[in-house]
C-alpha cells in the first residue's frame, strides 16, 4: 500500500510571510504523497475587521454569520489557499487547493442551534475521497481550506482539525495514512513547563491513565482523543508535533 | 472525440443572486463535459472599496498593485468561485473550482511595463491540460477564476476572455472544442440597434469584409479576432451569444 501523509497546519504559520515560507520549504522537502490542511483565523479576523465586521469567538469557535461567512470564503478559500498552492507550485510541488464542496469532497450539515448558534458552520457527514485519491495517486498534492458544503448550495465554516481528521480516515481506506496536528509546541509533554519533556507514544491505555494523572489536560483532551479516534478508523499513526519539526517525525509524539 | 463545452460569463451575471441561478441552472442542464470561466470585476472593485482601496481601470484592465491582487485574489478565487461551486455541487454537477496555479494549469508571466504599469497582471504562456482533460473525462466540471501564476510564488490577475480562449485550446487536443462567450446581446449584430439581427456565421473572410463594412467595430472586433485565433488553433466552433441562450447556441453568432 503506498503511503500519504495529511499535514495540518494552524493559522498562525502560514499568516507570516516568514513561517509561510519555511513551512512550505519543509512541506516541499517531505518525500511521497501528501496533503497540506491549513486554517487561517488570524487573517479572517483582520479582513473581517477592515470590513467594518466584528468577529465573535466562543470557545475559540467563530461565530459565522452571513457576512462572516463571505469573510472566510474569501480568506480561506482564496487568498491563503491560492497563496500556498503558488508558493508549493514555484517549488516543484503540484497542489491544488480545494474546499470540501470542490468534487463534493466533504458534505456537512449546518449544526444544530443548541446553547449556542454558531451560524454557518458546518459538522462533517460524508468524505468523497477516491477522487482524490486517485489525484493523490497521480502525483497532485490537495491544500485544503476550512471549508465544506452541505450540499444545499451552502458553504460552512468547518474546524480545520476535522477536516485533517476525516479526509486522513477517508484515505486510509485508499493508503497507508500518517496524520499530523502541526501546533506550537514539539509534542504532548509529560511537564508543562518542560519544553523538552515529549512523550514519544501515546496508545488508548496511556491516555486514560495520562488524562487521570491530569498530564493531559484542557485543550489537549480533544486533540488526544480525536487523534486516537482516527487511529481506531484506520489511520496508521497520528503525530503531534511542530510545524519546524514536520521533516522529523520522531521528534514529535506518536499517536497509535 | 468525446466533446467538450468552455462557456465564458461576465462578472455581471455571476454576481447578482437572481442572474446567476439562471446560470447556474442552464448550464447544469447542459449535456456532456463542460467548462466554466467566470469573471467577477464588480464584486472586486465593491471589496476594494469597502477596504478602502480605489480600483484603477486602463481600458478595461484593472491595474493590480499588491493590495488589489489580494482583493481579486480573495473575490475571484473565493467569494465568487466557491459560490459557483457549492451552486453547481447543490445541482448534481461535480464543479471543481480551480486558478491557474492549481495543478498549474495556466502558467503566465507578469505583463512587461510599457506605457501602462497594469502591475500584478498575467499574460498566458502556457496551459497544461492534461491532468484537467483527464478530470473532465471522468466527470468533473471545472469552474476557472480568472487568475494564473508565474511560477515563481505569484498569483497574476488575467483576463477572464483570454483564460477561455486558451483553455479551449488546450482542449482542443483532447476533445472536441465549443468555446462559448457569454455577452450582453444575442450575438454579432448586423445592426447595432436590432437586437435580433444576429449574424449567424462569420468566417476569416467574412470577419474581414465585416470589419471594412464597419459592421464590426469597436470591442467586438479583438472579441471576434480571439474567437477566429482559437479556431484556427484547433476549437472546433466560437460561439458568442447571451447568457441565457447557452443551452441553444443556433441563436447565438457561430465563428468557424
Amino acid at each position: 500500500m503506498e503511503r500519504v501523509t495529511v499535514i495540518k497546519v494552524g493559522g498562525k504559520i502560514v499568516e507570516e510571510q516568514e513561517t509561510l515560507m519555511a513551512l512550505l520549504d519543509s512541506f516541499a522537502a517531505l518525500p511521497g504523497h501528501k496533503v497540506l490542511v491549513h486554517g487561517g483565523g488570524r487573517s479572517a479576523t483582520k479582513v473581517a475587521a477592515q470590513l467594518g465586521i466584528e468577529s465573535r469567538m466562543v470557545e475559540g469557535r467563530r461565530i459565522t454569520d452571513a457576512e462572516t461567512l463571505k469573510v472566510v470564503t474569501m480568506v480561506y478559500g482564496g487568498l491563503v489557499n491560492k497563496q500556498i498552492v503558488a508558493g508549493l507550485q514555484q517549488r516543484g510541488v503540484n497542489a491544488l487547493g480545494l474546499t470540501g464542496a470542490d468534487m463534493n469532497v466533504i458534505r456537512s450539515q449546518k449544526r444544530p442551534v443548541k446553547e449556542v448558534d454558531y451560524g454557518f458552520v458546518g459538522d462533517v457527514k460524508e468524505v468523497n475521497a477516491d477522487l482524490l485519491a486517485d489525484l493523490i495517486g497521480k502525483g497532485v498534492v490537495p491544500v485544503m481550506a476550512p471549508l465544506t458544503h452541505d450540499g444545499e448550495g451552502h458553504l460552512l465554516n468547518t474546524n480545520a482539525d476535522t477536516i485533517a481528521g476525516e479526509t486522513a480516515k477517508a484515505l486510509a481506506k485508499h493508503f497507508d495514512t500518517t496524520l499530523v496536528f502541526c501546533f506550537e509546541k514539539k509534542g504532548v509533554l509529560a511537564c508543562e513547563t518542560d519544553d523538552e519533556s515529549v512523550i514519544p507514544v501515546i496508545t488508548r491505555s496511556d491516555f486514560a491513565r495520562l488524562v487521570e494523572e491530569k498530564v493531559i489536560s484542557g485543550g489537549m483532551i480533544p486533540k488526544v482523543e480525536n487523534s486516537l479516534q482516527a487511529v481506531e478508523a484506520g489511520v496508521s499513526r497520528v503525530i503531534i508535533t511542530r510545524a519546524d519539526a514536520i521533516g522529523e517525525p520522531e521528534s514529535g509524539t506518536t499517536i497509535r
